[in-house]
């Protein structure tokens, strides 16, 4: 059985986890990461990216929001991480809403190693070129099958792929897991997707360089499991408002007992 | 009566709603849509915003936090939004605090048009050019009749005027809508002028193209309504902290039923 | 004994508090400002940022994320305030970080007259150029004396120094004072620093002014006042995510004789 330890191991070394985020969720996803007891921070000078990207545990590059200069800034930084061996997480929010997002996503894969690719399925369905129905930032729907979108991404870029949604599917390209835990709450409050992607980071930041696809599938099965939680206290599935603070607290007070109890998850190697 | 069912069509068409807007309210805007049922989506680079814009339902711009880059995405978007005949909001926070914030309106309106313009008594006197003596970003004070400040902007920028605050009016030049629901907490937590521009923008792009005015009616009862279940489920009147997730919980949860029964709405048409 | 009633001022004054900051807190320190009764506006275009400190009761500089845009601004603003006499308060987020951080409050501080910086004991640290290691925005660990660290901060820069932390030292260079109150969430929450810094700017704002150091002095006390109340209504230790509405409660609620009664405050003058 999984252990599902990296939650305390990120509580341990609190990893100082660099964000070049958008302005939507930049707030938000501090707050998650201080509460699982990673240590956030926000940087998108282009003076100043490089220094701090290697400098940081792990690096995550969100594009919510884009102007030509964080896009310059994105690329330093992800090189620097490269170079210093950094980490590197990407959240491809949006992708297939313009051809600029596209278009930027395209220059970050080819100029910028990543370590893993959190997206939902619209999003991953665009990087791995598989027809898909999206809009705007949401999922979308379709009817290509999410392992196989997460196993070619995972291929096509050399990364570990994680699409989540009601579902979540982390691939290395060879072997996937699927993770069928979570809230209906998750999708209603701004940016879950956004901070599970710096969740993956931390628990990428204290792990070893190999097990990527572990510090993934912990973050997500953790996630989820602590969403949850917070859905069972407010004993309701309609306050979206009242669900962020609740979530905020189970997150800050998961457990691997707890993870390990409520998990299910499938464990499997993609067909050749 | 009125019948105050559009809050059901924005749950039911989920309206894609492009915000061009400020750091200070863009989680807070976003959260306030996903929890009326609305999919919200911000984007802000030139490279971007013409086609985000077009493939949009509604387009609300909002200047609450400026630079010149963003003035031009302004301006982009909304020309694309006006040809592709996308509904486009206005929210001129704080337009009476600095020359740049007049000037960049006085364009803005110059070069695009509105279907509706909200803002707060002091922000609506600026655009009707009347005297009024405001603060910042608050709504300030002034002997002006804010009805006939709302006629005003409505007449002389062929827009839907929303006038909001203790009370709210509604004018499309001929004939006005007054309502008078709303908790005192509303001010208290930031954005929440904001978020209902975005709301109306919401109820504009599931109404036909002439209904704007009742689009914008309906928006501010149901929001105000809304408002005042909070205030109830908190029992207090001074908790602005806890007002915004419960808040965020009342919209998730708004009937037409509610806003029936609750509304105290005035209607009338304009003295000649 | 000390009478605490500045945070009656804010409330009857709402001073004007112009904030440059960042994408990160942005939304949570003007809902700071709201709650204790101040009037919250962000503005950082080049365009308006001189008009608009210059109008303004107190300026508020935060480095948290910069650009060199965003730089320019600061400058020009807090020149600007500097020759309209408006108060001008510096919070050096992170100044550790990079080596642009450094450089960046370098020349700031050389460019404009601060009348109060807070930071954590690592930022303050830097400004004093004394030996200590932080991470990341973190305030990291030193053997260095934080009270000497506020007091070399004071001298060097003529300014009112409040080094926040588990405990707050306020120096003048001449006395200091220490206060040992405060909750262990408030680190918890991303930008309980930023808001402090705020919060100080707004006692600065209704106070006489040679009176800065006791403005900075009551502005902590409140603060940290609050912060126990907040805990004490969770009645848990660590519920992160429902502490930050909480908080704003209390901080909406505070009052001279709740701080008068839980102070735990010593004064003394630095030694020769």
């Amino acid at each position: 059985m999984r252990r599902f330890d990296l939650l305390e191991q990120v509580k341990k070394q609190n990893p100082l986890v660099h964000n070049i985020t958008n302005i939507v969720v930049a707030g938000d996803s501090a707050d998650g990461l201080l509460a699982i007891g990673a240590s956030p921070i926000m940087a998108s000078a282009a003076e100043e990216v490089a220094e701090m990207a290697a400098a940081s545990d792990v690096l995550v590059i969100n594009i919510g929001t884009l102007d030509a200069e964080l896009v310059r800034a994105m690329k330093q930084a992800g090189k620097a991480a490269n170079e210093a061996e950094t980490p590197v997480v990407l959240d491809p929010v949006g992708v297939g809403a313009t051809r600029f997002r596209r278009k930027v996503v395209a220059e970050l894969l080819e100029e910028v190693k990543f370590t893993a690719i959190r997206g939902n399925a619209g999003e991953m369905a665009v990087l791995a070129d598989i027809a898909w129905q999206g809009k705007g930032v949401d999922a979308g729907s379709g009817d290509a099958d999410q392992v196989e979108i997460a196993r070619q991404v995972a291929k096509k870029y050399r990364t570990i792929a994680v699409l989540s949604g009601a579902s979540d599917v982390i691939s290395d390209g060879d072997q996937f897991a699927k993770i069928t835990n979570g809230s209906k709450l998750l999708p209603r409050i701004t940016g879950s997707g956004c901070l599970l992607s710096a969740v993956c980071g931390a628990f990428i930041a204290v792990s070893p360089t190999d097990a990527a696809y572990l510090a993934c599938l912990e973050a997500c099965a953790s996630y989820a499991v602590a969403s949850e939680f917070a859905e069972e206290k407010l004993g309701s599935a309609n306050l979206p408002g009242s669900f962020r603070p609740v979530f905020l607290d189970a997150l800050a007070n998961w457990s691997k007992e707890a993870v390990q109890e409520r998990v299910m998850l499938e464990e499997r190697s993609h067909p050749e």
